[in-house]
């Protein structure tokens, strides 16, 4: 009686993740991934996990969580100034995961692939009695030496932000329900971030993070890791017309919620010289430039300064007064 | 009022984690870790996690489960003929797991890193409701070319397997109290697996796998890559002492339990004569032979040999007859 081959974690991957495989994946058939790394680069790698009602809620659909997922490990790799090559996935599955929940998840994820030109390399599929845990693993790379990192700042060094801040921890809260959000803008922005992947930071920046934990918390830690005072000028903090919407209390949301995944980077006197008096990008007024990358213009924005002083962030509003906020950010423990 | 650095996620990853990290981690102060990869060789890359009471129970010692999954991981690496470099890991801790387990768990982890010269470059620690559940992904490199896959065996391949097989899922059965196990080995074995990394399979084995579903099924996975039959000898198969104390149920367990994280290999039949006529290595009778890894002699059985046939496997005793088993092997799902 011969013995064939009936693992239902083996068919389980075949069906919906095989799709995503690149070749590094080996056809998800071997105990690990081979990958050739690109000529003079080096590699950058992180990891990021998130949980079924903390990280996102049972009945968001399970495209958007994928691509989350996908995305807020593509903002880390996008913070070091480098390139998105391939993921690993471990996908702890409780019961009430679905199979169509599972085809689901893997549809927005091959959207996001296709849009950021990577593939899945491995992963692990484990099945928990507890909430859907998902830990996703992505490796990217960069030329030697050109990785930008969160200390390299100098006294004077301009604060910039991309895009705009607080619309995803005011979407949290809209999709609790204790905000409006007539046009679903801000539930968007909170289900699906927009990675500034290719963000041209080497030569540009001389630090750089992502905000996940809310701006005025990953402020601190820009000011912690650099020895510096991080002044912010409230008005200068781009918002869209959404959160402008959501009057005084939505602006404290708006600095210290979680899930921007905008890039926070410095930029030394010198480099936001040339590029506010590019004609192409200026708006010597506001303090606002635009950058190119792969996926589009992004707008980054002047916010304020570092200058000596303990290393911790004060936010000031137009008369000079520093604003006291509640909690200062998202912690995940 | 100036906002500091309060962050309990950021001061719980330097509590604990800070101490296992190596140059690529910077730190784990950054949103991403940089690795130089080394020149010439490609990178090997595996995800596996661990749920608890899964995986394994509440109560086993939190030293010995750091190590347990950083030893699955190396595992992978070691089916593949590759080098541990470094690891990431997600922590998704639920409310019971205490600083004192924390504490534990990585100097479990600490003492491995020493053994297998790798250290930690990054990670996540998230919270959640329900069980522990960690994932590791361990990245590994080998010289160009030379990854040893599960594919690749030809007709008439003997197999191999290394040490013994079934230790861990008989330990398995004594941690649940349903079998004896005076001397505590199989339960030792059951929590700490041998990764047998460093194992020269590279101009040795046509293709390898590790085992951790259970001989069987692993030798199923092995038989429908190769689109081969495998044919075992029951009397071939390498048992400790307690496993044979253990009887003919014991046996089945043997074979079909899992977390053997033994390797489980095709040589072909030259390799082989080289392998047993090595007079320091020979067991000609026994069909056991010898390989030197950094991390000790690894003992190494001859089970089978790959023949024509349905990409199955038969387990045959010595009078020819095949094997019954109740299931086949470990299935995650």
């Amino acid at each position: 009686m011969p013995y064939h081959l009936r693992s239902q974690e083996f068919s389980f991957i075949q069906r919906y993740f095989s799709a995503l495989a690149g070749p590094a994946a080996l056809g998800l058939c071997d105990d690990a991934a081979v990958f050739t790394p690109p000529e003079g680069r080096e590699l950058v790698m992180t990891s990021d996990g998130m949980v079924e009602n903390v990280h996102f809620f049972s009945d968001d659909p399970p495209e958007t969580i994928g691509r989350k997922l996908l995305r807020c490990n593509l903002s880390d790799l996008a913070a070091m100034g480098s390139k998105p090559e391939g993921w690993l996935l471990t996908f702890a599955r409780p019961p009430h995961i679905t199979d169509t929940w599972v085809a689901r998840f893997t549809q927005g994820i091959a959207a996001d692939q296709a849009e950021f030109q990577i593939s899945l390399m491995g992963g692990d599929t484990i099945s928990t009695s507890g909430p859907l845990v998902l830990s996703l693993t992505m490796l990217g790379s960069v030329p030697r030496g050109q990785a930008i990192r969160r200390q390299g700042a100098k006294k004077g060094d301009g604060i910039w932000v991309t895009g705009t801040i607080g619309d995803a921890a005011l979407g949290l809260k809209a999709r609790k329900g204790e905000i409006e959000d007539p046009s679903g803008y801000l539930v968007e922005r909170y289900r699906v971030p927009f990675p500034r992947v290719g963000l041209p930071l080497f030569g540009l920046a001389s630090a750089a993070l992502d905000i996940s934990d809310g701006l005025v918390q990953d402020c601190a830690h820009l000011a912690h890791e650099n020895g510096l005072h991080a002044l912010l000028e409230a008005d200068a903090i781009p918002l869209s017309q959404a959160a402008k919407n959501a009057g005084e209390q939505g602006f404290k949301t708006c600095l210290t919620g979680g899930d921007d995944y905008e890039i926070l980077m410095t930029i030394p006197p010198e480099q936001e010289k040339t590029l506010l008096e590019n004609p192409l990008q200026q708006n010597i007024a506001t303090q606002i430039a635009h950058l190119t990358t792969p996926h589009g213009i992004v707008p980054i924005t002047r916010i304020g300064v570092l200058t000596e002083g303990q290393p911790a962030v004060t936010v000031r509003d137009k008369h000079g007064v520093p604003i006291v906020f509640p909690t200062m950010g998202w912690s995940h423990l």
